[in-house]
């Protein structure tokens, strides 16, 4: 393979494969393909992961201080959540210049706290360091009985693919944010709502057979879980869960495409899972204790790794693959 | 109390005492005292520590990217090393630009991947994300039975102080590299040695009262040590084991003041310990096995938190606490 110049030219999942790869080299017992890593000790694993933002590239204009801090310890809480774990701490790695205000830093780490605590978890360490602009890198740490694990992989062949929640109310909350309306829409986008409790409630069953979250978006979501599972999915139009909150303002504003949003945007955190159909109701139950709505989107078909959507006029085409990936021109 | 106004204004330190005021005000069980979070998992702690490093404050210019990937690896086994920790997986989140060279990134990748499988541990997880200039933080795991955790604080009124190595091996190598020098002086700097097998030997004999690890330099962690031990420390100057790297550039330059560098330059990452004084022969030998000097440097005063230091002559002066700081102008 000739290597081309940049990491521009190659985005940023083609980065994580080349990196996977040579940490395999290292030690081929690793494996890299979960939102989280897992150790074993004991019959548990404990999970960690690691997330990034930076103020140039992940930061909406308008969004505070406090909820820079919850948004990055909820996107970190967001993987821990996908393998059914428990939190048990955040370590934050504070990137700031020497201009800073005080009162933002504060405001940050006070934001932060609030995330990690709403989750039953804390704050346990880091490191701050001085930086031309802000930059934080969140580290979750969690931990679940091996039996309850939730694998990206593990996909069966007569699995259907659901997902919590609803579907595009960051878009919405990036829309509102961006026409400078003070809405509750921005909440869901600058202060997202990891399903911690979600998660556990599907692992404890022992039923899920594969999970992640949505950061990256619906289609980008299904692509990665195709291609590790080797399979495709068919998703129906119609079952999608659109949000409410998106609804109203495409309605409004005829340039809003609610379907495209809502099948290509990221940042909606809910998590995607598949499962024997049979054991959806039971789902159902354990996410009604905790009104949080579950959707049947779609099924695993045998194949290659495609992702089709139909509707109900039996119209089906390949759902392309437009999720956020950074270095690219996406 | 008035806050200043911006981050620069009162240090890192300081930054960090106001966080973690906010972390405990949420959970006043967390301890943010140590390098290490530790999180107790049946009979062990689980440890964990980050640190970031930017290619704008911590990068020397010369350094290649394989050093940086072992850099920013070695600096956060450190962390576990000086708690007497067993390694057990490292995450590296990397920031950089859209420009950045791919066959860089990949150096410094398996930099970071030598550096984890010379001290038994592998990469298992990160993120990689856009940034103006290559910012990284590393988080490593590690984990350590609770009988033999080796906590910052503990210190007992008659303990002896002493570290393991040599003192100046970094500021030898920033002389070299800042002249241009192709010596091996440069690899302490940029390719630094975390102590971790010394400080699971320390650790297993369960006789260490107190350890951290040197990165900030000698001063600033004996106060680091004396603030919150509430003691004082003598140290003899005569005993400093001085590397023989830094001693003999100050032989031919004059402008290198190796006792200064000796006690204020960080970069070395030995381990710093209080024990009795009677175990230190145990030490010895333990370190023996493995051919890593040990050296008592001086003993714990009552008192105010002050550190002294002496010579063979007698003559006693308060040793400045002259370490790096981020965010202030040392």
């Amino acid at each position: 393979m000739v290597l081309k110049e940049t990491v521009s030219e190659v985005g940023e999942r083609a980065l994580i494969r080349m990196a996977s790869s040579i940490y395999k080299d290292h030690n081929p017992s690793v494996d890299l393909t979960d939102d989280c890593a897992f150790t074993p000790i004991a019959d548990e694993y404990i999970l960690s992961s690691s997330d990034m933002i930076s103020e140039k590239t992940h930061v909406p204009h308008g969004m505070t201080p406090w909820q820079i801090g919850w948004f990055i310890t909820a996107v970190n809480l967001s993987d821990i959540a996908s393998k059914g774990g428990n939190p048990i701490g955040i370590l934050l790695s504070i990137g700031m210049p020497r201009t800073y205000l005080i009162s933002s830093f504060l405001e940050l780490i006070k934001g932060a706290s609030s995330c990690a605590t709403q989750y039953n978890t804390s704050i346990i360490g880091g490191d701050t360091k001085e930086n031309d602009h802000l930059v934080i890198s969140g580290t979750a740490l969690g931990r679940v009985h091996k039996d309850f694990f939730m694998s990206r992989k593990g996909v069966q062949s007569d699995d259907v693919i659901a997902v919590t929640g609803t579907l595009g109310k960051a878009a919405a909350g990036f829309h509102s944010l961006k026409n400078q309306k003070k809405s509750g829409e921005i909440n869901a986008l600058c202060e997202p709502t990891p399903r911690v409790k979600e998660g556990q409630k599907l692992a404890e069953t022992g039923l899920v057979h594969s999970c992640m979250d949505l950061s990256d978006g619906l289609s980008s979501s299904l692509y990665q879980l195709a291609e590790l599972n080797h399979v495709g999915f068919e998703i129906q139009k119609e079952k999608l869960p659109i949000s409410k909150e998106l609804h109203d303002i495409s309605l409004c504003d005829p340039t809003v495409d609610e379907l495209y949003l809502s099948l290509h945007y990221g940042g909606d955190y809910e998590l995607l899972f598949t499962a024997s159909k049979k054991n959806i109701s039971l789902f159902q139950k354990k996410l009604d204790e905790i009104n949080v709505p579950l959707t049947v989107i779609g099924k695993v078909i045998s194949g290659k790794e495609t992702v089709f959507i139909y509707d109900s006029n039996e119209n089906i085409e390949v759902l392309q693959n437009l999720g956020y990936e950074h270095f690219t021109n996406k």
